[in-house]
């Protein structure tokens, strides 16, 4: 199996890499060309354009940073569709809203061509392991097809319907995430306010039924509340929570928590911390 | 050492079982006489007032609702106070505010008596497991004195400094804990409104970085959103979210996303649903 | 001038009688007949599509419930924009988003016809009266010649400048009207529930600086919180929270309050609250 | 009659005037001396300590800024209490929670004094121009019998039933005032973010229903967002809010939107502008 890789951002990339270390035959295409380069000395094919990767691959992955990049390369002259071929499949991992895949999944199908959406719960560190959740709606064929691949980027790979259903999981379980950096960040500023030791905090955190590896990993970076080195940028954290709102809108249905959690995560974006990890939400709520 | 007990609910009768066991000596007083009847069977020793508990006794445990019930059976010619000796020792493992336990150690030294307030972090599956979480504070002296009676109750027993600060310590893990059980409940309502498997979404959750003891347990119940047996009641999180939100005032802390998770509990109470467990919050949250 | 009048719900069906008070010869259309039935006997004529309004008048006023309603009388063979003639107008004085009247204008412009946008303040009563406060912008050309028009239907006439203004004008407007109902229901929910007399309450609210028309009206019906009369439907004002929320997060300003009110209006909604008086939110608030 | 009065600070003190103004003899106490000596000018008596402003008045009034303030002029051997003769009455102005004011009545009763609590509505300029509103209850004997000097201070005097009611009303007033406020600073960070001219957004909230004097004196304030001359300073506004909040949860009450808007005043508190205008709070909301 031929595959196309467009978008070699920092998931993008490591993806990728892990692709061509399984044996797969990858063509890559990035808007910048640097990143490129570096996949090439891996053993990548570059092309140049998302059309040009189409045309040589049987699917084609794209994993790009918003709806708006998505649209970028899948339309146009040389965009991912144009290049498709009927009977290859167009494999979406980005992170985006339903309509957009809804919108991905027509577009494909006019053109014979199978649609997958895969979005993927992890950041850096899993994408470089080639440990990423990745939940998968839309063609079961293209699916099936594609597995081989989707089991060297991720440890766990779910089939979850119909197009859409991926995107809206991707975002529930964000807006959990967000929740529980949320709460981290607010019970470590009351400890740290009333003057606790915050090892110790973090300490009995991890002691009891709530204890996971997020806490393990962010927690001493929101103790220091200086250096969050980026897994998950937290302008993408509020664009999820964003969409999670909306789509509770549309199903009709109030998240007062949820709602309080996404004015945090626009102040701190705001605020200039856009670029930083998710959890750089403490900067502004640390007193 | 001989062992008072007071206070024998949910959590105090299954610590006071597992002091039994171990092989201490135990005294024991509750306010209703059957839950008596229970740990005498088991071999305790019953008395008929707190202050009688205190009277053949080297070191009181109370184990009580919330600080009013904590005043009843420490002051007066009845409580435990009244019947301690000098060099004895009080130790209470309720939950409350800082202030209470200040004015607790205060009437004990006034007596001669050492004070250590260790309240705990875990429900009713790890008080009958002896998996409990202490975290003790007040006078270092009890704390070492009392250590092998800590650990028959809980797996891990930490020595927090000055009195008021293990009571300030539990106020923000439970904050973390109910923001993170509104967190789960909030992503459960969005993901079945959506039309999601909720069961598919809870193995998202449990797949990823936040994966932890607490959703694996509760997930279920709240996707099922009906029965909730009750382990740590819902009345007793949202004192302490009151307890907690009261501490960041006096230290200046804002916790917008801790309040809006206070007023789902306070709603929840209104609504009846008090005796619960605390997971029930997702009664209200559920459209 | 002729004027054409398109939409006419509960304030539409006013201002378009105001107009035929005033002596302009109004055409009407709206999606069910009976509407134009009762403003047929007041003396306007009826076309069968907006298209035919539009042929027939020099300006064209839609008063549509939202986007996707102005749309469907604006686009396509049968709708406004294929019927007006160049240098004709187009007024939409329907509370949409900027989007939508900026997307309007594009398509009035092709056609070399100028565009107004210009939404209103004021509910039922006021759309009676004809004391509107009416905020345009857009086509100065277009506002100076409707303006005697605009005059018949608002005691207050405003231009705001470029297209789209008008819109976020409005919203921010109702962001207001919104914050201070619920408010209301929170001050008058806390006062009912501690055993204070409601009139006693309404009377000192009205007695100091806060004292407004809104209370007065609205007031006694929150304290009997049975009936709320529809002035405003519920409905549209989580619309205008909704499309306001969206406005903020394009500007990068985090809303605390305004998003802890837009949760309560859509639990209003969910509860099937929707097409009673937006007061009605005090239903949701009261214990 | 003759008239203590306790508290001179930016209320008292022209509240005291005003009692001059009319007529009446008026013995004053403030905890610093310079501002009696301002008072002496307009020719008040100045006493020495609370108790001996009691011992020669048949009223004695006090207006302090929070309830530790009241227990430190009320208690103790120097203290207003000590100094009442049995049949005069003790007036309490200030805005303190329903407890302390029921404390209040029981230590008056003990002396055979009658108590009344009268916390006031209106800030600097309405207690200068004596056109407060005043919320009176407890004793009915001593509201009928000061009600002469009330109407000196105030435009409005309501007498409310038990003691405990007053300070349960000012408190819902604060709660509906400040989610007032937090309304049009948000709002206005709307406007101005998105490019609207805040005069004219001012203007159009000043036309229609929502009109209020407060938002004509404060909205040019928050407009500029610079200076807010103090007229209820910011942290007095946060202690009513969390004293609402408090007396909120006795009678479970949720308040969604309170709750969002003390956390801002907690903030705008944190951050340093406690003795501004309570409009402050702006300065935290405007990003």
């Amino acid at each position: 199996m031929r595959i196309g890789f467009v978008g070699l951002g920092i998931m993008g990339s490591s993806m990728a890499e892990n692709l061509i270390k399984a044996g797969f035959q990858v063509t890559v295409w990035n808007r910048t060309a640097d990143k490129c380069r570096l996949l090439a000395e891996k053993g990548a094919r570059v092309a140049d354009s998302p059309r040009a990767v189409a045309e040589c691959s049987d699917v084609v992955i794209a994993m790009m940073a918003n709806p708006r990049a998505v649209e970028s390369v899948r339309d146009g002259e040389e965009g991912i569709i144009a290049g498709l071929k009927p009977g290859t499949g167009y494999l979406d991992m980005s992170t985006v809203d339903a309509e957009t895949s809804i919108e991905s999944a027509r577009l494909a199908h006019e053109k014979g061509v199978l649609f997958l959406e895969a979005p993927v719960s992890g950041s850096r560190q899993p994408a470089e392991a080639g440990t990423l959740i990745i939940m998968a709606s839309g063609d079961r064929e293209l699916y099936d097809r594609s597995l081989p691949a989707l089991e060297k980027m991720g440890k766990k790979v779910l089939f979850l319907g119909d197009v859409g259903n991926a995107a809206r999981m991707k975002l529930a379980n964000n807006l959990v995430m967000s929740g529980m950096l949320t709460a981290l960040c607010e019970g470590m500023a009351l400890a740290s306010g009333s003057g606790l030791d915050t090892a110790q905090f973090l300490d009995v955190l991890d002691s009891g039924a709530i204890s996971n590896p997020m806490f393990r990993l962010k927690g001493p970076q929101i103790a220091a509340n200086k250096e969050f080195p980026t897994a998950f940028p937290l302008k993408h954290m509020q664009k999820d929570l964003r969409l999670a709102l909306r789509l509770a809108e549309e199903v009709g249905q109030p998240l007062f928590v949820t709602a309080a959690v996404n004015e945090l995560y626009k102040k701190a974006l705001a605020e200039g911390f856009g670029e930083f990890d998710s959890a750089a939400v403490s900067r502004i709520i640390r007193k």
